[in-house]
């Protein structure tokens, strides 16, 4: 344990003691043990710990604990894993540029007295997955944990007890202190996620990162890429060129497109895992194939490319169900996404199949799903793909608003666990009021209210708490062309799926979140999210 | 005149002969004299005349005289004025992407008899300043106006009466409408004005075209350009190099600031005159010029360049008053950028210079004024500059929320005209709403309503109607610092004050206001605009 010394009092010590030698004798009262630190004054922007978003599942206030975060303050890593340096590394860039404090961050106790203020250490206990303790004491900040996704989430908490000024991008002179006390805390479900389809518009890898870093704050931890559709292919695959040279050259209404290149995604992935995100590519088949298409003749059971295609229509696409082409091509694609993401799941869509039977759909899994398997994924699909059989390991993600889906519950019964994305209430391509400009209608508006106030435990007939491996907020982009679009559509919704993931159901409350998300308005301003100011919320 | 037959009809005269001449007998009646056109059915969501922004000054509505934009449409422009051609291109340009026609603009009749649809003619009585005269036939729309401010006006009036998808950058496929009879309308003042503040944080050409477009199309027709200030000097002067190599190379918060070249500014003043916008420069002196002071020492009484300033305080920086470097400064530096604007106004700034007496401002002014004079310009300066003596030509920009200005309202009797800009109505870096994250405060919260309900005519005693040459909104950037911030901050207010320069106070009502500007939110979607969905409207 480093000593609970600072440089500070030793100043004050030396004041007390010139002052004392001084003879006056009404200096202030020397510092006691039981009282080893200068009490610190909350500035009045200063979050109380019950305050984050999402809410914390156990939270202790102690007024005598307030942390003063300072110029002299430094990260220390107690724990071995690589994932509690990197989360610490990441809290340090998260402060630095409102504080303009260095805030280094040390492997080891320094040799002299200073103290280390932040402690990442491993917890004594074993926590649940993805929980943290997070223990504000006047000298102190001791973030522990069992895991990598727990580390990065008491980050988040941290920083969110910080005031919205530490959302600055410039240096910002003022008072840094935390709400003394202790949150205990756990996520409900292990998957937190939000989608973004790169495919109908494209977005370069930049807006990429930054809505990264905007989901990271709400302990998002997956972010599921929609890398292929009719109208581009995002993504560049070994051997098959023309996917990028001709796949990828359009979007909805006629832009140019774009790719990411295997550099440039692996630097997402890079990047996401920095920040305590996966990424979960998807390549979407057999539908929603028309780029594929487009660019390869072959993979056209009449042996014609397709058009390039910039509307907005779907189910219209297919790759031939019975070309052995098909399966060299998706062996190739697969085991090439596969190798460029370490996560544990490969997205292969499986929606919308509207111009292949149930019997070729079948035959085309048949023969898909154990590609992924054999590269050592788990496999994701939309729900339409429960029909098919399925291997264990396989999530099943529901999309659409009906109360009930046979396949996907009998899924359930089978052991695979389901993402739970009805459009009702994750859809972020939707609009929030009926008479908002921006967003489609076809699954209703869904305001952040509605984003909120759903149970997925009880959303979908026989699929329960046990077989749900978490919620996802995707966002579809036929509608979003702009890095703005993103923003106004995904934030506050995002808080709100985010919460729906993480907290447990009976601690959540539409009052309480909407008067917590008020006060993160001006966060998101400090970042410079354009988010929707829905009327919903006093912002 | 043109005669009124269409391609059209001939070949519905040539189906009707080929029936009646099949004995039938049922077929439609033929077209009369009376009703020469089919008639023409108008989409649902096709505006009616009355429910354009700004309101026009009378409309008479004529169901029988709907028209129909298609395929074949031809714009003809009859008058010889430059400004009728231009506003003919502009119109062409506006409704291309969305409609995918081709829309050519002749400056004669054509030689067959197809119809020329859309006609700008001049007006034959003559019209006030900005006004015009639009007419929709069947057949024919007529505008007609005495100006090139009246033709670039209608254009906007005729484009906000087809239907929001008009603003689309793809083409839709759908009937495009325009509801039939007249709208005669003009200004109530001949200033509407923006002001963009490129000095505290610099925005690139490209972004001042976008938001020239923006803003044309509520018919504001000057943009008022804040290029210099302490934090930043942004337009390239001959002769004095480190104004830009130095003080353009910051901006608040400390970014990497910028500024125009001389080609780039000339390129911003032609592409606001083709869309009927004059570019007034500002050259803020003699305060706010901390980017000059430290660029150039010999411009400090002390030989000192000062710092480069990246903060937010005012009225810390002054030229050196009794330095002819100064007035040789000043010269340089008012003969070029007037050289570079044709519009008639020159903005010297004058506001806040707290760091000169009273005298030493007088002195200043006695000087420079001159030298705008001199260049062929009117000059504008902020409120406090009414202090000295102004020419007759000098116009007095009001900014402040005070009900008495005596030196404004002296300047007023002496026949100056006078800019209205309470920030308390009009400054768009005010918060919307005293709960929102984005924006200043001191002037209080500026919501829509408050930017539309205040009369420029009775704001300030002694500055009635006759005085007032117009109204402008303000839009200072320490706080906005990317594009869609001034997006935000700039609609819908800019609507309200656009309505207010334009619509005579009691044809003007919130009520009514309010509902015509909830369908410019589908419009401003369109556009792409990141507008402020600000909770007073229904959008």
């Amino acid at each position: 344990m480093p000593r609970l010394v600072t440089s500070i009092i030793m100043a004050l010590a030396l004041l007390l003691a010139a002052c004392t030698s001084g003879g006056n004798g009404d200096g202030p009262e020397p510092p006691t043990e039981e009282s080893p630190m200068p009490p610190v004054e909350l500035p009045e922007d200063t979050p109380a710990l019950h305050e984050i978003v999402p809410a914390p599942r156990a939270t202790t206030p102690d007024a005598d604990g307030n942390f003063e975060l300072t110029a002299d303050t430094e990260i220390l890593v107690g724990s071995e894993k690589s994932e509690a340096g990197s989360a610490a590394e990441y809290l340090a860039e998260l402060l630095r540029p409102a504080t303009g404090f260095t805030l280094p961050v040390r492997q080891e106790q320094r040799a002299n007295d200073e103290l280390p203020l932040v402690v990442l250490d491993d917890a004594a206990d074993e926590l649940p997955t993805d929980g943290y303790r997070l223990e504000v004491t006047p000298g102190r900040v001791e973030l522990s944990a069992s895991s990598g996704g727990g580390f990065f989430a008491g980050v988040q908490s941290l920083r969110q007890l910080l005031p919205a000024d530490v959302e600055r991008d410039e240096p910002v002179e003022r008072t840094w202190a935390v709400a003394g006390g202790t949150i205990v805390d756990h996520p409900r479900f292990a998957y937190r996620g939000a989608m973004l389809d790169v495919a109908r518009h494209f977005f370069e890898a930049d807006v990429v990162k930054r809505h990264i870093d905007r989901l990271a704050q709400y302990k998002i931890n997956h972010l599921h890429l929609h890398l292929t559709d009719d109208q581009g292919w995002r993504i560049e695959i070994p051997g098959w060129p023309r996917l990028t040279e001709v796949g990828a050259a359009n979007e909805v209404g006629g832009g140019p497109g774009g790719y990411y290149t295997q550099e440039e995604f692996r630097d997402i992935v890079t990047y996401a895992a920095d920040r305590g995100i996966t990424i979960v590519p998807e390549i979407d088949m057999p539908g929603h194939t028309n780029a594929a298409l487009a660019s390869y003749a072959e993979l056209n059971c009449d042996g014609n490319a397709t058009e390039p295609y910039t509307g907005t229509h779907v189910g219209f696409s297919s790759l031939c169900i019975d070309s052995d082409t098909t399966y060299e091509f998706a062996a190739d694609v697969i085991s090439e996404v596969a190798a460029l993401t370490p996560g544990e799941f490969f997205h292969i869509g499986g929606d919308e199949a509207e111009a292949t039977t149930d019997a070729e759909y079948r035959r085309f899994f048949d023969r898909v799903l154990p590609m992924i398997t054999d590269a050592g994924k788990r496999p994701v699909g939309w729900h339409e793909y429960a029909a098919v059989d399925l291997p264990e390991s396989a999530v099943v993600q529901y999309w659409r608003i009906e109360a009930d889906h046979p396949d996907t519950s009998a899924a359930a019964s089978d052991g695979n666990q389901v993402i739970m994305s009805p459009a009702d209430h994750s859809y972020l391509d939707m609009k929030y009021h009926d008479s908002d400009p921006w967003g489609n209608s076809w699954a209703g508006a869904v305001s952040t209210r509605a984003a909120y106030e759903w149970d997925p435990a009880t959303y979908l007939t026989g699929v329960g708490e046990e077989a749900i491996l978490g919620v996802e907020a995707p966002l579809w982009t036929e509608l979003v062309q702009e890095e703005s679009d993103i923003e106004r559509m995904a934030f506050p919704r995002t808080q709100a799926v985010a919460e729906v993931g993480w907290t447990p159901q009976e601690s959540r409350d539409w009052e309480d979140f909407r008067s917590r998300l008020s006060a993160h308005g001006e966060r998101m301003a400090a970042q410079g999210i354009d988010f929707h100011p829905d009327p919903e919320v006093d912002w």
